[in-house]
């Protein structure tokens, strides 16, 4: 097992009406608040109208539109507005991309220069504005963890920021709030949830076994309540356990004593930044394809752990169980209604070598991956997925 | 899923040597410390001199002999170093009963009145001294939670403190500190850990998957490593998968969604309190008794889950799995070289009324737990472990 640290100073608040609590945590640090929020859903569910009746004492400035993938420019606007306005704390409203954006602009707000060079170079991050958050979209864990990905729509690049000044002060967890989210937001989260997992399971390193096994069970929990999320939209049970997966799926405990480079989320990131399709359908795409790539003598001992611990593969044969693995990854995906292509998709097969050599220079995917890949492995996966 | 927060502010250094950290740390809170320990094993084991030599720049205070079930007499002791010194950090070395005496400490060096009412009423507890720990033991999960318990030698109550003042700041966990574990140490602790976790897996409250499966996957890695850490001490893989599973065991993780309140821990803190037996020993002896007094049509369905997810028992019938899985735990717990009865480890049956009745008074056994238990139930149990 590596060396690790563990600290994760967010204060989760999780379950029916937890956000009563939002006024006496804000208070903390400020009464002048950055509302920042995607589109109009959180007006339709009334949540934002709640939001605002509990913050009637404080100061709200809002940013909204923050798109899926969450670009440069929102960074920008929001960080004007903390800086004219005086902002003391941000309270994101939505998912990962909401999140991620108010992680940058927090940071960009405490920073002199333009908000790109923080991407570029995460030192330059001395401090940022609290973060608080309310979840409405279970899916990338950034309510408890210290990552923001964003993209810079003038250089085709998706790019992490993390530091430890990121992880949210405070999130509102409340199940509750993904009973409207329509099915195909259910589906690509609980995909991006199960690939983050995977990311961190299939690594090199087979000693932490007590990783491992906690990932195999974050994993047959998206496997078991995905699905039923979607055909019963207000299912508590299904919801709850799905929202608590996201936040432990990515909060640091199923990647101890392991460590290594992701492998599909590098390859997903210049796909959307390229064509700005959602991310769960890029890695639902992305996933079986580099799986199938990947499988070999060498890796197939883990793959077949991973078919018969999370799917119940019956299957003595190792290279046999990693493949039957690799059919229920297919199933599951299919089964939420995913596109197994990236011509169904909407992504065209023209620019994949300029992709897949972007995918390489960004990541660690040629240095610390789980199987190493360089330009030519990443664009046969590409063409595997046509 | 019950509402739940989650937020634990202890900074986990996990791994070999992360004890360098140790001056720099230790330097945030101040320069008078008081080093608590037990007996003389970490002065055997070298890592005494290894401390005192990094804090050779401290003043350093020592309050040693801290008791397998420490004593309010040597949280009383300590207080006073405290109180007399100015002491400015507690750095405890050692497993839980050193780090929970030296909870009771730190908290006890900010109240006027006596050590002992903070344990009648948490309430009490306003603040404490920063709480630093070196793991030696891993058993209790001390090291990452805010619960210490404390025994009171003239009124034979084995009793818990519990308030986030407790939580350590920094814990130092590096496995090669449990090499030196004797046989008998690494098997109680181990038996502690599954206990533990037991605790809070067997709870009415079925809609908590994650959590279940979580726990599966902590139970899971006990049962592989224990016998291999006694069998090979100087392992790293069963060192370290064991050291993090206690820490996870206890650290609120497994308790999220569920809640209730536990059963064996407070008949064996009566049994303890009584006749200083080992923790891990009272429970080894008295977890298959509970788990065969409560089996019933009802509570089948549950323990046979953990029989089928925890031991791999291959058994359809939902009463007959549960009973393989009782006598699994009697298997790995004879496996481990634990006693199976109360006499054998030295503890008569002729006050079995009134510590019966003791243990229900003091816990929620006859409110809050898995199953109710009566004074006469707890007595029964104790009488199947004659």
């Amino acid at each position: 097992m590596n060396n690790f640290t563990f600290n994760i100073p967010t204060d989760i608040r999780f379950g029916k009406d937890q956000i009563q609590c939002l006024p006496d945590e804000l208070a903390k640090y400020g009464k002048r608040v950055l509302l920042v929020y995607g589109g109009g859903s959180i007006k339709r569910s009334g949540l934002y109208h709640k939001i605002m009746e509990l913050l009637k004492d404080f100061e709200v400035f809002e940013l909204s539109g923050i798109e899926p993938n969450p670009k440069l420019s929102s960074v920008e606007k929001g960080t004007e507005i903390c800086k004219k306005e005086d902002i003391q704390v941000i309270l994101a409203v939505g998912g990962g991309s909401t999140i991620d954006a108010s992680k940058h602009i927090a940071a960009s707000a405490c920073y002199d220069g333009k908000p790109w060079d923080l991407v570029m170079d995460r030192s330059l991050v001395k401090k940022a504005l609290p973060i608080t958050v309310v979840l409405t979209i279970c899916a990338t864990g950034s309510e408890m963890n210290s990552g923001a990905v964003i993209s810079n729509e003038e250089t085709h690049e998706k790019l992490e920021i993390n530091t430890p000044h990121l992880y949210p002060k405070l999130s509102i967890c409340d199940p509750t709030y993904l009973y409207t989210l329509p099915a195909k937001q259910t589906a690509a989260g609980s995909v991006d949830i199960l690939s983050h997992v995977m990311e961190q399971y299939f690594q090199p390193n087979d000693e932490a076994y007590i990783t491992d096994v906690l990932s195999e069970g974050v994993m047959k929990t998206v496997i078991k309540y995905a699905r039923k999320a979607i055909d019963e939209p207000e299912n508590y049970e299904a919801r709850s356990n799905l929202m608590w997966a996201s936040t432990v799926g990515l909060n640091h405990l199923l990647t101890v004593g392991k460590g290594g480079s992701w492998s599909v989320h590098p390859i997903e990131h210049v796909v959307s930044a390229y064509y700005d399709i959602t991310h769960g359908v890029g890695l639902a795409i992305l996933t079986p394809a580099w799986m199938e790539y990947v499988l070999s003598e060498d890796t197939a001992p883990r793959f077949a752990r991973f078919a018969r611990e999370v799917f119940g593969v019956n299957e003595a044969d190792d290279m046999k169980a990693a493949k039957l693995g690799i059919d229920k990854v297919r199933e599951f995906n299919k089964s939420l209604g995913m596109p197994a292509s990236l011509s169904e998709a909407g992504v065209p097969d023209d620019k994949f070598d300029e992709m897949a050599s972007e995918a390489v220079r960004t990541s660690g995917l040629g240095t610390r991956s789980y199987v190493k890949l360089k330009d030519e492995d990443v664009k046969k996966i590409l063409i595997m997925c046509k």
